[in-house]
């Protein structure tokens, strides 16, 4: 069981130190992560510009760092660095990953859905703090640990489904023990533009998320309004496969046009 | 009708041109794009840092410039530039954006995925072509004109159907005049890393992609071995919620694992 520990937080985040720690014992774990923070770069790939590979030590154990994305990280990992992984873990985020918004938009996520796509089985792991503070020590981090790699193990043990390519597994702010499986919500921040202006009087925009009202039955209310884990299950060969209805109609107007035309 | 025309390949692109000649006429159209070319941001956003917003003169018209990606594009548009519009266009793209890989990656639909988070229909254009120059001019660049116009005008006028938040359109590399309704591959190309040397002797890598064998009924197929202009519908409520089979088993084994242990 080759497991590759990844995350979008970049070498330094007590969130990856404790990743890597719950996955010590189920398997051989090779840790590659960006070397800067990059947070909300989705699935972004570097495809203009090369990439560079480093290394640190850490707990006697290599830290890989990759000059890119987290979805650099996956291809850099299995094709320089460890050969295909038969797991890729990625976190634990700084913050929730909760939504269709935040899925999409996600790097801790992009990760597992690029490995997805090549195949390869996943868990994102979040937790819905504020600050990296909330991981560095006490009974919450010990609670993230624990559930962590009781996750990563029942996985391993178990396989996913056939059809089911990641987990999306997110943690309350609190201490929790209930379990749910959850659906994404489509939105969890209204997002605005903050506008400043530098000394020299320019105006430079910042954007800027903020929390929506969370939907019943979401896993935005699981985690944000009733404190439990959710657990989402992502699928990336039916991802835009369920489209509701047809758009036959719209496709035979513009067939019938297409014609008088030609 | 306010149409936000926007892309991933930045102000100068010819494919920027054609669409911006292509909606002329079908209602006010502003175009705001990424600055500099931003392929493959899939829906990164710019969180850690301000954007900074210019414009230039095109054709007696504006193209405003963000420092930023696509879906920084969206929301600098909706916030700063011009209000919510009621339709996006992206394109037309230097290349396809054919499959499940390729969509969730591509800048291109990253900005009409993003404008569909915020309630905004919208439809992302691609050609299949390798460079450029192949729609500066010629009977090629006017068949993507003319069709693209076509589309864009009947998406107007008949609207698209509740529960499809964007159109995915691409165009084969040569003159054609039949559309079919595709679904996406999951994989158009295999992904590898070359490794080369820096004059120093130093090691540095590019991510690089080989197509790999279209199958039949997907989008690929159809663009690329049928050369069909193909649509995909996309859906965004939907795009998490299809997963196949259920977890529910192996989310009983956490839950019962997670009672033993408190």
């Amino acid at each position: 069981m080759k497991i590759l520990v990844t995350n979008d937080d970049g070498p330094f985040s007590p969130g990856l130190a404790i990743l890597r720690e719950a996955v010590k014992g189920l398997g051989e774990a090779i840790t590659v992560v960006p070397e800067t923070p990059k947070s909300a770069t989705g699935l972004g790939l570097t495809l203009h510009k090369p990439l560079r590979v480093n290394r640190i030590t850490s707990n006697d154990d290599f830290i890989y760092l990759v000059s890119g994305t987290p979805s650099d990280v996956i291809y850099i990992a299995m094709n320089v660095i460890s050969g295909k992984p038969d797991l890729v873990v990625s976190g634990i985020n700084i913050g929730d990953n909760l939504s269709v918004q935040v899925i999409l938009t996600s790097g801790t996520i992009g990760a597992v859905l690029q490995a997805a796509i090549e195949g390869v089985p996943g868990i994102a792991f979040s937790a819905a703090v504020d600050s990296p503070e909330e991981l560095e020590e006490g009974e919450y981090r010990n609670f993230i640990l624990r559930v962590t790699r009781l996750v990563t193990r029942i996985a391993i043990e178990e396989g996913l489904p056939k059809g089911v390519d990641a987990l999306n597994v997110n943690f309350p702010p609190i201490i929790a023990n209930e379990v749910v499986i959850t659906k994404p919500a489509v939105k969890r921040f209204s997002t605005s533009v903050v506008k400043r202006k530098d000394p020299q009087g320019k105006p430079y925009y910042w954007l800027y998320g903020s929390p929506i009202e969370a939907e019943k039955g979401t896993d935005v209310h699981a985690v944000l309004e009733e404190g439990k884990i959710a657990i989402t299950p992502l699928s990336i060969s039916n991802v835009f496969s369920s489209v509701p209805v047809s758009i036959e109609n719209l496709v035979n107007k513009i067939r019938m046009e297409l014609k008088k035309q030609s």
